[in-house]
């Protein structure tokens, strides 16, 4: 395994650099391109890892696995009438399906579901923001994991786009709580910096059948795993999950700040990072790591 | 005229009632459906009324006419270039066609283009609030023409559509000034309140080549006397525009108080007012009274 | 009136050439793009041309007026059941909206809208070819006005989008004929070539409350010219009517062949020809004239 | 394996009957919502069938993973620049997103995706209504499989739609044949009959690293049977990809004859049968049954 993993850094390693690292806030803007980390951790508790894979970055989006896991574990029976969970055939940050659905998100993990969920976990639990940094820390073992506080302040100062949807959403009545906390909130969720070491060992529990193999506790259901599992075959991937699929074949959630997080069901968690985007907004180098990885080895879903 | 207006009343009163009043805010929710008014003024000064034409109601959407004369007043050359002047095709508070065209509305009298008018305004005379209602004050000759505070606050704290297209404009750089004081001024134009009379008055100089028959002062010149009327020809009555030029054929402005403002150019200004609305937003018993008018004097652009 | 005529030549002249000249069919691509023709004539019977006025050229989307009053004509109600009248703010031959509103074309001088016009009329007089034909020989007293075969049978050959919006409407069950038949009708009715001198004495009508000045014949009554016209203002000239409007100011309907008929109610019919169109596809030398012709004199409907 | 399939139709049976059955053809109309079959069939060639397993049915849909199949092995570098491979979020017969990706479908899954591919084969193969069922015939070694004649003639009498989106790519040169054989072709591939028995063993293949265990040859690649599995699971279940992946968890293409073939990798092709559809179009009892099955047997991609 660390042989193949060696075998795509050495591929990999004079693309690095193509592709737009995200650039609306300059805490992003200002990240090497050249980075580049992967880790894989199995089930049973071996770790390989290559790059920068200890380095803590930006998780973005990929904290919206996180926050629909706490949804699914609080649910009243309203989390699937509030979103749908379906892939959007859209971009992820569009208002237009919105619009025509009646406020009802495609799928938790484009922006507007993700603000309903928050929205859900903020009248679950209270306090949304710690709550969900303490699960995250909780998974990794790692009370290190923190926010960047810069990043949730630049990410609300810009974030218009954002703030139309969650009012959007407010007018079709599908946020219960004060539009500025859940905004306040969601930023803060996509500021978490985490390391690919991190993520793998975080998604552990989605390998596993629910069972985090770090704290021994039940996460989600059985069920529930492999609802995850299908959500992010289906939606994690933006508008690019039909080619993700096609190329990797691994459930997985990917985040502008440039990581990708894939779980193989039973098997192991992997984690890849860098930080120049495809259009679609997937790390142009990482997906083409886990395209490697899953040929090499022949293993994948399908 | 005074026969047909008479006449017009007869035919109208059996159908009041029919139609949604607007109810989203209560001070609107409670107008009784029954109310009618309805007034000509000529640009010679003869003045015809019937029914409830001296009762204020509340412009709303007509105010845009006003806001937009007051941009084109003191437009640098970037009005146009913000927004478009083309007939929607959608509902008048959409989003989707705002995403297609990447943040330039399609005209300025649906409510995207009119918060773009209202940031303009906002831009060239600092206090846009005050400077509108001034503008309004000194066209009708009537100081007792102001704001309702109850409705814009009503309106303000309800408005979560508009607050996501004044957000999803500022994503996409259309709005230069801070939203909430956007919306504020918005809200506020919205909720001032005139009688039929005030408005066929106020809209004199639609009828007079840009000369205001009142103060004797040029509000705009002859050529853009053309293009506003052409604007509310094409544009005035939301998703209703054909049907609207169809029956009627004369350039108009509704508002979802009721109120309808139409122009016979060179002629006189027309103003009707009845709560219940069709299903696009305008007056059901005004769109009628306007009908049967045209209809009876044989009077229409076309 | 002439000379007004003449000094618009003079300051068109420099810019004709601009825009592009229809090029999915052989027999348009190959008209010279330095054509310009101009023809007013008035309900009284005066008339002014200049330039190629006497030239015939392919009035394309100019016969959906026609063929419009055709069905006005014989309607037995069902006309404003299969077809709206809005202007569509999408291209002239876009199916998005057609399948968001389930087949009703938003009004009938868009292709699906005139498709649907061609159907009523083949249903109401049979043999609708020589039907519409016949009326536009009577309305200008030209028995030499004919079908370009050529360009009808290219149309033909090419026509797949409007095949294809054939095809739709019949999913949605709005053709009632052989959609094949209907498509030959449709394609014959744009293929007729006629000069600017014709087409403004077909218009009079229009101009003339209903009555047609040459034969003395009333083609339809003082309302459904209302009617008429005021269609020809939203919804004439493609998805440019707003500017349309704000620029020339009168009903008018274009065609992909480089014409545009306009009508001042009451006072005259007026025809430009030139072939470069703009993106909207209206001409654009047509449109500047138009334009330099409503400013000049002054007169136009606002 | 038989044990569960026993207690599958027990909890099924008191359902069957829900959902519409296909109605715009008569020969699809007339079959009873009551029959419901199943067959699994493993790789190693064990076979385990319940219901009306042996019962052909109108595959419908099902062939275009035939279709894709067969134009993947002869794919010249073009299948994918003419056919993107992302979930749709629209209806699988939309014309809207067709239109707004310039003629590109968004997978060869959805209707216009489809007769793309068809046009592939027909170019590749010439004929490609026979070569596709001699493909099937070879895939179950059951030679009796054939084209419903009078099912193909009835879709081509009432298939609009499908002629609208034909044309509709022919217009964006997307369809290279002659459109009307593109469809007769097409329309015969949906009218083939096959029983649940017959399916199963048709998908082996794509559960056996792309090796059909019956005739021992290679169809497709290991890599090209990631691709067909992966394509099944994001685009095969219509516009309810997400919610059956969800639910099931197996690559999966439905037909609207009530029909769904799934395929567990490295183990079974699996076939069940009802006609009852949900309103996406997917069979209700078939998809209720492999939800059962994958929750029972624990066994699912995920």
């Amino acid at each position: 395994m660390q042989q193949i993993l060696q075998e795509i850094y050495e591929e990999i390693r004079p693309l690095l650099g193509e592709g737009e690292v995200a650039s609306y806030i300059p805490q992003l803007a200002h990240i090497s391109p050249q980075k580049f980390g992967m880790a894989v951790i199995t089930i049973d508790g071996d770790c390989y890892s290559i790059g920068d894979a200890q380095e803590p970055f930006s998780i973005q989006s990929i904290s919206k696995l996180f926050t629909l896991t706490m949804a699914m574990q609080n649910d009243d029976g309203s989390l699937w009438k509030r979103t749908g969970r379906e892939p959007s055939g859209n971009a992820f940050n569009s208002l237009v399906q919105l619009e025509y659905e009646n406020g009802i998100p495609r799928n938790p993990f484009i922006n507007a579901g993700a603000l309903v969920v928050t929205d859900l976990i903020l009248t679950q639990l209270g306090n949304a923001k710690q709550a969900v940094l303490d699960f995250i820390c909780a998974l990794t073992d790692n009370l290190n994991i923190s926010f960047n506080l810069a990043v949730a302040q630049s990410e609300a100062s810009v974030g218009f786009r954002n703030k139309a949807l969650a009012y959007f959403l407010k007018s079709f009545g599908n946020i219960y709580n004060n539009v500025e906390s859940v905004l306040d909130a969601y930023f803060h969720h996509c500021s978490i910096e985490m390391s690919c070491l991190d993520l793998a060992k975080a998604s552990l529990y989605l390998a596993n059948k629910g069972l985090c193999p770090t704290t021994q506790q039940t996460i989600v259901t059985t069920r529930q795993t492999k609802y995850l599992n299908s959500l992010l075959l289906t939606c994690g991937t933006y508008d690019a999950v039909g080619d993700f699929a096609y190329r990797v074949g691994l459930p997985a959630k990917s985040g502008v700040g440039g990581g990708i997080l894939a779980v193989m069901p039973n098997k192991f968690g992997i984690c890849v990072w860098s930080p120049g985007l495809s259009p679609e907004g997937n790390s142009k180098a990482g997906t083409m790591a886990l395209d490697l990885f899953t040929t090499k080895t022949g293993i994948s879903i399908f």
